[in-house]
């Protein structure tokens, strides 16, 4: 029987491979999750891209981002931008930092993303802006330090995702599978976003709708439907799919499952 | 030999995945039809993303949208969307609703969806839109309760196509291979309308091309070609289609096959 | 040792799933060649999407566009599109009819498709447009009858592409991978001009450079260096190609080989 | 023990592989090396599609695009793009020309790429622009003479990438790593631009952000990353592999491995 620990290495491992192959994550960019017993430790892989993590890449942070355990393997650069984001946020217990297609044109034009329809109100109220200028002047545009990493966070502030000026975005979400539901209905919002404003306007939810459409779509129903989907897609992706051998899914049970409320703080 | 009822649900069961293969539904969304041989039941699937539906998990469901068997897998929170447009229309024996990426630009903006090309003139002569805050103000967006699904169908009226505001599109068809049809060229239709916006002008068919262009390609011959083609591509990304063992199609009778008929009301 | 007929039948049946593999073809459209040793004559497949046409498919039509065989199977309803330019156009050995969508915004929207790069001069000089409307009025803008096909072979005149409003597009080629070569790079030509013309210009080719950019890439050399990709490609997505197994390819030969001199006129 | 030349000539085959495997390549385009030991010679393959470029393609040419040892096969005709930057770079040590549908806009357009995330901060300070028109008139727009390499090489100066109106891009690069990071993050940079721009703003890096960007990420640990993301995607188009076989990578040393040295001159 897998230790607790054991389960989230898989977890946060298969949740990075599943974001990377909805397009969302490419060569760059980390999922992590905070510590299943220890709120003061996030997991995390070594530097790897995304698409190819596995559970013995995953390893134990201090909020500090220091490793526990030092390895030989470089470590992802950006470490930061998680644990001072689980520093400031103890509601928060999954992040994704990524570059999406779909999300850059608004890091790089400053338009404003917003709610388009049902499944992107999961982006919530608001989603501000993060200019490494403001604090920092000319930088890598790496968010390496921690000082870095704490603007970051404060300027997500009580938000689920914030726009990184000329870099990409960062999304916070109680459970992984919250987080993985929000960073990637977010991407499929931002493209409709952009061809709507192509059409000639673009009305969005208002402050109500989404509200009440972001808190239905993340109830479990919703949440265990799309995690079944892109877990499948991701098993075909791999080569670990034959629809002659599928096993019938037993579905979700109208209770909340035991698997998810381990995630949930 | 399988019952009707059985080849029924291996057909709308594999029209889900179809469509889902083709782009048009992800995680969310559904096809159903009305059941073959009691038109006061339809065929819908537990709650499950459209492109892992199997037969076994088709259900029946009452017009009112109860589930004629209970089970203890979660149910569609839309499925209203279905049983009331089957109660207002007893001419349509198909229905699938969705949010296909080049279908939501048009709920988002409001710019009018137009056949573009013949293939589009499937969509009708005329594609209303539906928005939740007219009957309702401010809800999840969900289509869940049987009022917001008579809306939904009145909206619809005698077209075949209804454009839900910062949702989605429903669309009816008289057989699950039109509806197919239908679904998947109103939204290739869709996307080559807003690339020409973008190219200064969109001239579309007339009323009349509409209409004719429309009679024709719901025939058996192209409907039944379309329907091969996007067949053997979910066959192909299923893993079940091999080109040495390709068994040559005997191709369509030129008479409409009996097998159309069954879907036929 | 197959005979010229059955080479030709492979080849034709093989350039369909080609030019499909590549997503300017879907459901709809066709290819053809004139027959190899009776002008009188073409080969088109029955009706069946292009992707899965294959060489038994594959039929003898007189240029009145009559079957010289009956068979039981449907027919292409518009297989007038390439009777009556094989009628027209002595110089012409192979046509594809296609409804690609990065060229049907131009068909929408009237906006003049040009070449923009080098591989996309193969389009020529000229892109005249048909408009159903002109001659016949309100139709199903299907072209069916042989004055319909007639007309449309009349606005192609001795030009390589025609669009046709509200449609899709006619390509004509002297040989087969010539006209594969020029259906697939206008495509390609298309996007890239819808794309040039969102960041505020377009500045294409010159009439002296569409010839001579014309001239050169059509030359053997890189029509076999394009068509062995796109055999390749189609090769591995119907699952005979195997990366350990692969023939090294032999390379084209400088002085032209004897397979493309079959071809040509 | 392979040669140095056989492992370079497996790199480069590979490379032609991995960039057209990304969408930057298709059926014309090619990848080269300087030679391993020699600086007055480079690798390059015989005329094929890079998708398909193996090892045994892979040959030797003088800078001034002579090959080494005669063979039958054809050659690419723009070889002279890499002869002359080679001689007029004695930096460069790995060139790609290339046609990506994102790059195309630009050299049709005539608009600037510019540096929009910090990806694409490896584009450089300045991305010039070279006309065939200029030096040439009306041309093929081919660049196989000497004279139109050469001119070209003026124009890229020491900079890392040349737009060619009408027709392309070449990339180049001190290794062949950092020449397929530059090469594929400035397509994504592209894409990402023209999406800004439909927007309404493009707001891109400032000349510190670029050079400071630009150079962190050609540090051998992104450039690394991105490598083996690109491999393994690569090997699994191949069919080459498999998730259950998937051999645990060690990770990148901290220190820069020999490997990366031996390309660097």
């Amino acid at each position: 029987m897998p230790s607790k620990l054991d389960q989230a290495r898989d977890l946060v491992a298969r949740a990075n491979r599943m974001i990377a192959n909805e397009g969302v994550l490419d060569a760059f960019g980390h999922v992590t999750i905070r510590h299943p017993t220890d709120p003061g430790r996030y997991l995390m892989s070594r530097s790897r891209a995304p698409e190819l993590v596995q559970p013995e890449d995953i390893h134990e942070f201090t909020l500090d981002s220091h490793i526990v355990k030092p390895i030989e393997a470089r470590l992802y650069g950006e470490r930061v931008i998680h644990g001072e984001i689980y520093k400031a946020r103890p509601d928060v217990n999954a992040v994704c930092h990524h570059h999406a297609p779909s999300i850059l044109p608004f890091c790089i034009s400053g338009a404003e993303l917003k709610p388009v329809y049902h499944l992107g109100a999961t982006l919530g109220a608001t989603v501000p802006f993060w200019d490494s200028r403001d604090d920092f002047g000319d930088t890598t545009l790496i968010v390496a330090k921690p000082e870095e990493g704490a603007s970051l966070a404060r300027a997500l502030g009580p938000n689920w995702i914030v726009l990184m000026r000329r870099h990409g975005a960062t999304v916070a979400g109680t459970t992984l599978e919250e987080l993985t539901f929000r960073t990637i209905y977010t991407a499929r919002n931002a493209a409709m976003q952009i061809q709507a404003h192509g059409l000639g306007a673009v009305s969005p939810l208002n402050a109500a709708e989404t509200r009440l459409a972001g808190e239905y779509n993340l109830r479990p129903g919703p949440v265990a439907r799309a995690w079944e989907y892109w877990s499948v897609r991701l098993d075909k992706a791999e080569g670990n799919w034959r629809a002659a051998k599928a096993k019938p899914s037993r579905g979700s049970r109208k209770r909340p499952a035991k698997k998810f409320k381990r995630k949930t703080r």
